[in-house]
Parts: C-alpha cells; structure tokens; sequence
C-alpha cells in the first residue's frame, strides 16, 4: 500500500509493540520480528512480501530511495510515514536506518526442504552463537546457491536482528527451517542425504572431499567446532586445509569455502 | 624473560603510553602497536619474537596457561606480571583478555615479497575501511598459503588493535606490505606479476579464471568494490559467482574463495 501519514510516535502502543521485537520473548510470543534497513527491507517485499505486516520509513529516506515507493505499493504491506526518532525507537541498529519493518516468521519444514534438495546441496548450523557468523553463513549459503540452511535449536535465533541484519536479505532468498536438533535432522537424512563435517581436525581434506550427490555440510560453534558425537554421526568429515601457519579459518569464511567447494564441482 | 612483579598501575607512565597505541597517531609516532589476548600474544612470540617488546599479564592468566611462563622465559621481552586492572586499561577489548603485548611495527617491503613470490599468490586490499574485515582477510590469505598481503596506504591502519584481534595471530605469521599506494603497486608487478581484481562484475567466473603463475588476487572497499580505475589497470577481473539470489559475498567470504580457488588449484 501507498505509504500514509501517521501520527506514530516512540511512545505509541504499534511502535512500542515493534521495539519489543529486539527481544527474543516478544518474537517468540508474537512469531514476528524485525527487518531493518534498505537492502533487508527490499528483499523482504521482493522475495517475501506476504510475511512483511509493517513498514515505519521516513520522508527523507523515501525521497532518497524512489524504488521503495513502487515495491510498497505494489505490496499489502501496512507502511507508515513516521519521524525518524520513530523508526530509531524500534530499530536495534546503532545507525538509523530510514526504514524498518515487521515480518512474521515462518521457518520452513525439514522434510519439505529434504524433499526439494534433488541433487543439491545444504547446510546445518549447530551451535552457533554469534549473531554476525550465523547472518555471514546464510548469506554464503544463498550466495553459493545452496538449496536450505538448517539452525539447529542449539544456536542463536535467526531472527535475532544481528542476524538478520548480517545476511544483507539472504534470510529472504533462502529457505531457513528452525526447530530442529541434531539427532532429527541425522534420522530424517539417513540413508538418503549424506551429512558432511566440516571439521578442523578431519583427515579427508576438501580437494578430495566427495561432494557428488545430495549433502548438507554441518558447520559448529565459532570456538569449540562441531561436539565429537556430531562428526561421528556424519557421513563423512572434511577439513579446509591450511596451507599457511593459521590455525583455522573463522567459521563464516571457513562455511564460504566449503559451500563454494559444492558449487564449483557442479558447475565444472 | 621469566615474568616479574611490577608495581605498575593504570597511571604508570609505562601504562598510559602503552594505552595511548589504542590510537593510530600515537603507533605512528612511536612505531609501536598492541597485541591482545591469548592466542595474539602467543604467536607474536612464537613468530616475530623479535618485535615483542612489552608483555603485561596477570598472575592468574599465567596459573591458567601454563604455556606462556615458557614462551615468555625464551624471549627477551619484558614480562611484568601486573593486576587486571592495567591490562584493562591497556588492552583495547571490553573483555579482560588476561594479557597485552606492545610490539615493534615492522612492515614488510614490497620488493622484497615481491622477489620471494616465486610461482606463489598474494593478497592486496585496496581501500578497505573495516578493520574487522582487513583482519579477516589477512587470516584467510594466510590460512590459504598467501606468500604475502599487501594493504594500500588508502585502507584502514593493520596496526589499528581491531585488525589484529581479528588476525587471530594471522599478523604474526605472513608478511604484510604497508605504505604502498595501488599505483605504485601496479609499477612494481607491471610485466611480472599478474594483478587479479576480485570484481562481482566482472565477466569471467572463478571456475573459469587463470590463476596459473604468480598472481596476486586484489580486493576493493567493502561497500564500494574495487574503483573501475583500479579494475582496468589489473590484467584480469574475476567475479566469485552468485547461484543463488544474494546480490554479493560480503568481502571476507569473497576472498576467502577466491584464495582458496588459487590454492586448490595449486595443490590439485
């Protein structure tokens, strides 16, 4: 919809409803959460606008950014024309981003996305904790054209507004399914999918990595990798190698490696 | 040395000039710069010893990581065991990391990495601002088998504290080039030594690109890429491709892949 005046300000009840959703309660109380940002506000409505329910943007922002007028309305979505302190009141960003929405969340199904892999390729997130690595994964995973991303119940929230924020609008592109631990994703893939380790201390490493045929890599904590019972459960274990004195690669440059890896093969 | 007691505090003149090296004016007049934390400080000693200067660590750290007693006795820095408080008040992370070193800045000349490049590949980041993402890179390129970075004079300072925490030691292991501008850089190599520009608008592809002999791969600006100047004046351009529906990697991804892409082919 053509956005509309309101008379929003940072005390009123939607905008102090919106605020809330930087908290992981009210997201999981409501199934909302926020999106903010030009880029992430864009993929939304481009890629998911039946799940965008509120738009706050400002004047200035929308005399700066002229797309944004068409993509609202050309949408459902509510848009409000609000003060910049309002869209400040509910951003979680330090830097005020002119525009800011709500979104429901809908996470996608395991044996739905399982059912969908074909001959591709996924990944499992298990453990993560920082908000930044999990955002930088899910972008990578996007980027590299992996067909889900898995966040298993152990990890951050994905819709915590760090990782939103940090997957740049992937987190719109690709479908995320949450919810699920490691022993249902290991009982739903067994015998059809292989579950691949990435795995700092593994001996195959990723030259010679079989990655022909359905696998999801299963990338873990920032710090301590992936729980021994973990990459013994996988199929297999691969490690990036390093060539140099580092001791490892970061998680989200080590999971870019690795996802590329799958990419490339198949479209040698 | 072994550590020794000091009576140190946080308005120790030894203290407060080894905070100032938080900023970039201070390094720059003394030639000096901060290493924080376990894993830093561990391979500053263990690969630059030399450069060590100062070591300030407190008595518990040291009862934890037993390591350290050794690699401090081997080197000839300074070690002075002091409260928590000045490390505070040193270190330039909010979390207490236990320990903090002052070091000698000593950059690598770009001939000199040059002339050592044989059949290898480098890494030069042009004007880029993010001191997480320089430190990001600059561990990657080492983790990949990086003969050396190159930082052009219009990027972020590698001795900012930011960028050395995110080497993770990375800093201490490869040499780094500093106070080169790109077209000085450009004249070094020109007939010699390929410059790859890391562009996602680049016609050819990664699994297409010749990275046969020496080259060195060349990242732009985070947000910005590389400026087309500096683009046409490299022999090749190379964009990482996107499968999916990101628009971009974001930078240490990208380098990520494209340096493993060269040492992969290297190694295979």
């Amino acid at each position: 919809m053509h956005p509309r005046d309101s008379q929003l300000t940072p005390s009123s009840a939607r905008v102090r409803a919106a605020a809330q959703l930087g908290r992981r309660s009210s997201r999981r109380r409501t199934g909302r959460y926020l999106v903010e940002g030009p880029q992430c506000v864009r993929e939304l409505l481009r890629w998911e606008p039946e799940q965008a329910e509120d738009v706050f943007v400002t004047r200035d922002f929308l005399d700066r950014a002229g797309e944004f007028s068409e993509l609202l309305a050309e949408s459902s979505v509510h848009a409000h024309l609000v003060s910049d302190a309002v869209v400040r009141a509910i951003a979680d960003a330090d830097t005020p981003p002119g525009i800011v929405a709500v979104a429901r969340w809908q996470p996608a199904e395991l044996q739905h996305a399982l059912a969908g892999l074909g001959d591709g390729f996924g990944a499992v997130l298990s453990e993560v904790r920082d908000p930044g690595n999990l955002g930088t994964v899910i972008r990578a995973a996007d980027a590299a054209g992996a067909a889900f991303v898995v966040v298993t119940d152990a990890s951050v929230d994905v819709t915590n507004p760090k990782v939103v924020r940090s997957t740049a609008g992937s987190l719109h592109h690709i479908d995320v399914v949450t919810g699920v631990s490691f022993p249902d994703l290991r009982q739903a893939t067994a015998g059809t999918v292989r579950l691949v380790a990435a795995d700092g201390y593994a001996s195959t490493q990723l030259p010679a990595a079989q990655l022909e045929g359905p696998h999801l890599w299963v990338f873990g904590n920032e710090a301590r990798g992936l729980p021994d019972d973990q990459v013994a459960a996988c199929d297999d274990a691969v490690a990036v190698p390093l060539y140099g004195r580092a001791e490892s690669l970061n998680l989200g440059t080590a999971a870019a490696v690795c996802l590329y890896a799958s990419a490339m093969r198949r479209a040698s």
